[in-house]
């Protein structure tokens, strides 16, 4: 029996809701949407994809400022004038942030200016970091790693409440096997188990396990009928400029029309969508120097 | 680019409708759904699960009559016996059947009696066995191996496409991995993959994938909404007794209840499901002892 | 517990000896080599090969006549005329060979001509061939499948020997796993745990595994540091003109190498290297054209 | 092709010495033998581990005092009075020590006192400690995460070495698999590679990949003779008693005849092995109760 009594459900049909910003709340009945692109590459892009993903009914942004990058010798992100953008960005738009954190001196960083961190993959026991991260009063979003099992990654979350914080937010994000078609194996099946076996939220990003922008539509609505609270999805202005996982993001246009098709599934298994807003709400507010008026 | 003129599409949208005895035709809008047991264990067992699982708007039966077991000391199936009780399950409900095939003996036997053979994933690569298929006029359910590529999957419904036969349903039924909580992975984006890829339709086996019955319907809704065209569920009068792969094998109410709630998945995707029958069909024959009308 | 009563120990140290042709006995304290192409492609190829390996003290000849090609449009072997070469170098050299069998056709045709029947990976639970290879008197060697436990492996081989053959030489060759550089991961602790568990002798291909010929010599080292038994690995005349697995076949010169650095390590745990024949044992006869004695 | 300039071979047969402490060189054709417990758990263990060790030849010791555990509420090392006890081991030994580091904090605390810092498999890619031991001047021990390519691990070396520091030793220790038999599965395949592709040392770690004591002899010869630079094991004075790992540490009797039989090993590849002092170095030194010169 796995020793994670804070994870793990206590009673049947126990829920946990994590708050992240003021309105946004995982584990409801609403289906959460998080978007944005891989890294934070400019201001303009940012306000860009906000303002679009905004008006579609996207409930939080994300933007990696620190990314892991398998060569030392690739752009790692764009540090404190990200963070400086992201903050521009959720003060704007009124809607949550979710970075990565690799490190303390990084969470020092993040921490007073993003509404949630996220725990990559790659630092999914990183025991030192999840302590930390138990020390704080964020929400955290924690990826599972490429080769954990399902209860490595309870036992991950259970680093973090056991050390005080207890608004986590699981994530399957694909895991490592033999097959090269697509980057890694979107495990559903965890999702299920992981939403029978704990009180925490799961979402799913579909984007790091399809690698294939032409798959994630199709995976995003598999894992909301299998029960998932929400998901992560990459996008970009223009995809094919994407400074990292190029391969992978959808277009604003695509991202509009995946938030549509997601109603009639989220509604088939008892959940709604976030309703679209009709016009901009924002478009009034200048950006550095973007103009966009449109 | 992988050699598989046969299989891969020649053109967009290209779809191949498969049909599996006189009603059933998997590719279309509607989804097709094969139930049944594990193995076929008596005349009464299939009878019950057939009378129930027609009336739900079930179109094809499975059952199992040579088994592949791991040990041999462990039921190898009914064999003949077993032929013969899925001959009067076709006959009396005027449903297909679908069974393992494994040999060019095995292949004498079941060929004039059901309606549509499955290679199991331990036989995807029996490419002997492969060919012979390709030379039946039966159709054929290729399940993916433990441990198949997308690619060599693909390949291997080029083998009995090149040898005269292109009626194969592909069949996604979980890969290895490193858990152990879940049986095996259900790759849900080889579905994806696969869709784009070929014209042959793909059905999903959520049963073998999970391992344990109380992930099979999330799982089961997960499928249709990325996409699959069917569904092949284990379930049992009385899991709990069933000879193999009890822990998997859904009661009939579950059952029931499953294909319910995947009518407004379906639509959600543009799919419809099968219409459930009002009144049993056979409600008139007495199901213990059975009296099968050879 | 694994329910392998033929296979398991039953008690300390028991070792079988399997026999095949007159004079080369796996299991003893004699390392077994074998070796030679792929695919058998012509007489004058086996001819080279045999007589530069039986000079080196190679213990039997290797060469597929009927090939398990994942495409069904590349070369299936020399089938017939594949079988008499094998036949011809049998009987001139008087060496053993060892030929993959796929299917109960493959065996009637093999049975007669040659020494040892391999099943290949992707038959390692092709039941019913096991079952066919049961009823034979030849020894077999049975390849772990690529995703095999070694559980698995243990009940493949019990399966034959409870249908009445109990000479069965167990082989690992690689399982499949995330890592591309090399073909797949060769499993040694799986040797030694098999060296451990069960009674048969346990062999390795280092070929299949490493898919690199550069990378074949340290694992057969290691292969036989890890207490194997024997060795089979491919070669070939000309090792980039090879019809199949061109990349990881070593060249004649290479495994004439490769025979003489495996002495040291064959005697640090115990064992003996068989001996190079000083003078080719037939080195009147002209290769090319080939006069076969029939 | 890979960019890691300062990780990959640039002239044929070039190879790095990494240096520990005052004698120790690891990638010269002396094996280096690293061993000891998987944690340092009291003074008295060490001081008994070491001085028989010392005595076999063992020319360093390893032994965690800040340990990575899946779960929050096991034992997580001893922390601070750890680093003590193994900076009286390396004083009165006279022995390098090597131990795992996972954050700047533990860095801080480890760094004045031990003489080599292990990056362990869970944190292959916590790229901001890479970065952090690129700044040290202490050599590394760099292990290959669970699920890590080959070719992740030579760039997560790279990023120590573009950080500032060379001194890296590479470290195969088993990879995940499907099968649960051993705890991973050891992939000298990779073992290798590295040596072909690579400048820098490549040590194996046997005990963590077998997981269990009974296969860890076997495979450590298969390491040397694969071409291995040295070996890391885990040994205890009571191997049943050690408050991890427990089930894979060899005893200090099994690990002195572990260290004989690697001779011939060695000699066979054209290494030696460290030489066996006659007689104990600090046979008057009492242990129980242990009074360390402080």
């Amino acid at each position: 029996m796995l020793d994670a009594p804070l994870v793990l459900k206590s009673i049947d049909n126990q829920q946990s809701l994590i708050k992240i910003g003021e309105n946004c709340v995982i584990g409801g009945k609403e289906i959460v949407m998080i978007a944005g692109p891989c890294a934070v590459e400019s201001a303009a892009q940012m306000h860009t994809v906000t303002e679009r993903l905004s008006v579609c009914g996207v409930q939080a942004i994300r933007g990696g400022v620190f990314k892991p990058r398998t060569s030392p010798y690739a752009f790692q992100g764009m540090a404190e004038e990200g963070i400086e953008i992201l903050r521009s960005i959720e003060r704007q738009f009124r809607l949550p942030t979710v970075t990565e954190v690799m490190s303390a001196e990084q969470l020092a960083l993040l921490s007073p200016h993003v509404s949630m961190l996220q725990v990559g993959s790659r630092n999914m026991q990183n025991f030192e970091l999840l302590k930390l991260l138990g020390k704080t009063d964020k929400p955290i979003l924690l990826k599972r790693g490429l080769a954990a099992t399902i209860e490595e990654l309870i036992m991950a979350a259970e680093y973090i409440c056991a050390h005080g914080n207890n608004q986590v937010v699981l994530c399957e994000r694909g895991i490592r096997s033999f097959d090269t078609y697509t980057r890694n194996v979107l495990d559903l099946g965890a999702v299920v188990a992981l939403k029978q076996m704990t009180h925490l939220p799961v979402i799913v990003d579909p984007s790091h396990a399809a690698g294939k922008r032409e798959l994630v539509a199709d995976l995003a609505r598999g894992a909301i009928a299998c029960g998932a609270d929400g998901l992560i999805i990459e996008c970009h202005p223009e995809p094919e400029k994407s400074v990292s996982d190029a391969r992978q993001a959808l277009s604003l246009n695509d991202m509009e029309k995946l938030m549509v098709s997601l109603g009639p599934i989220a509604r088939a298994v008892g959940r709604t969508m976030p309703q679209a807003v009709q016009a901009p709400q924002l478009s009034i507010v200048p950006i550095r120097p973007l103009v966009t008026s449109k």
